[in-house]
């Protein structure tokens, strides 16, 4: 497997999607659909949406696990470009002054200070709209597959997550330090829901069963505090260029991490480690993993 | 029929639905829950969840349309609860600095007033996501249910309907003055969408067929602009204690409202008109519409 250029085509796909998936800037009203188009088509490395694209890939064109054909094997593009929307949705509501107050994200000005706050407000809630409207209409022939996708994707998304897990940031940076338990509370919320959301979604869309499924959400949840786990020890050595983003700002902003609970050392074999339990899990699932391995791989070793 | 009585009963069973159906306050993260229980535990009219139920039972008990009994017939309580999670979350974020910058609503501080403006956005965050969980959890069982709800609702709250008619409400409030055509946008967007979904998703709920639901989309409408046409009469006639929020603002903001385009007598007219039309689309639907033809007419009076 040729991991660069299966990634290039993955990533492909994925704006390709985007593109066709949103409505056109030109619909009423314009100024918000183009602030959506503007972040949502900022690049970046599209994690989550190609891990959707990957993972449904472990399964399609294979067996079900009862044997039988899979009827049920939809498009996994909709759900793909339904994920990333809602990430975008996160990442421009904390950009907000109000939240990490951020002029750059991946080395272009934040929405807000492109457009001004208030679009920036409307453009994040249309996204994260939009993520359940796509998944309502593009499965709509398939009401159980779309009420399977919309649930996981909404539960990740909700208070006890993803957004519990930027509230708890919040009140964390507040303090002088955070404990191991909130900091991991924080992680295994605020960034690895997304994740485990996306290798489950790929599985539900590529007909994985039960069993598959819980197995998928524990590789993604490792997947997910590993990539945490080096954004914080990236965060603490590159430079701004090569991140696309403010570099030491999480020091700078007394934040903290797992680079500074552990330090440096500590931090890359605790990202070792969870690196590692995700490629075990996923090692015990049916379909070629060789992509996934080389992705987590590539994760490690960022920025390539 | 008792109307104060009835209503009351209807508004009862919203509070407690609220009460069961969001995460308890002590749910972590805390801070987060208890801001989303503050704002959604504020009172108001609960219009939006009230038409649910009173749609809801239009039909519940009667024979479907096509003569069968109707096993899809479901509790509609978490649906009403669901659009009053997506309402609320549109209220705080309207209210934020950045948008209306309103320190009051139904007499209480609003969100960022009491707690601050990152726990206010993230409030609103999560009670959008929370009305999408709701309806995937609630309606787990019935889940070709489950997602038409999902559909209606994420249709009309996003960027094309509520999120649109708010761009269009903050670049009109920029002129200095919109056009009628503008403002028939605003108020279709981002008033009458909700209306619309609440009396659908009752319908849904209750079993309505596609012909039912059109016609209920129809009434839907006529409601939601008159009643957005009332609220235009009010806050140019009414004082702030009566309506529990600032009145008069419309004017002081510059904003274009009907009032303004049309002037007063004119307005009352329209209202009387839209509301003539939502109450001839109702008598045409089975079942008794005494109770929410009583609502349009005590809507028409307000404030009682």
């Amino acid at each position: 497997m040729d991991f660069p250029a299966e990634l290039k085509r993955y990533a492909a796909r994925v704006e390709q999607g985007i593109d066709q998936l949103l409505p056109p800037a030109t619909t009423r009203p314009e100024r918000l659909h183009t602030a959506m188009r503007y972040s949502l088509q900022a690049g970046g490395k599209r994690l989550r949406p190609v891990l959707v694209l990957a993972t449904y890939h472990l399964f399609a064109g294979m067996k079900s696990e009862g044997g039988n054909s899979k009827p049920e094997i939809m498009d996994p593009l909709p759900a793909a470009v339904a994920i990333e929307c809602l990430h975008t949705y996160s990442l421009i509501h904390d950009d907000l002054p109000c939240m990490d107050n951020d002029d750059l994200r991946r080395g272009r000005p934040t929405a807000h200070r492109q457009f001004d706050e208030a679009t920036a407000l409307l453009a994040g809630d249309a996204l994260l709209t939009h993520a359940f409207v796509l998944l309502a209409e593009s499965y709509a022939t398939r009401p159980l597959l779309a009420h399977a996708l919309i649930r996981e994707l909404a539960d990740a998304a909700g208070s006890r997550r993803l957004i519990g897990g930027q509230m708890e940031d919040l009140l964390a940076e507040k303090k002088d330090t955070a404990t191991v338990a909130e900091l991991e509370f924080i992680h295994l919320n605020k960034t690895a829901a997304m994740i485990e959301a996306a290798l489950v979604m790929g599985g539900l869309a590529g007909g994985a069963g039960e069993g598959t499924l819980a197995t998928l959400r524990r590789a993604g949840r490792h997947l997910g505090l590993a990539f945490q786990i080096i954004d914080d020890v990236l965060d603490a050595t590159a430079d701004s260029a090569t991140l696309g983003k403010t570099a030491g700002k999480d020091a700078k902003a007394g934040k903290t991490t797992f680079v500074k609970l552990h330090g440096l050392e500590t931090s890359r074999q605790l990202a070792l480690q969870q690196s590692d339990a995700a490629r075990a899990a996923l090692m015990g699932l049916p379909g070629d993993p060789a992509f996934l391995l080389a992705l987590i791989a590539s994760m490690a070793a960022r920025p390539s």
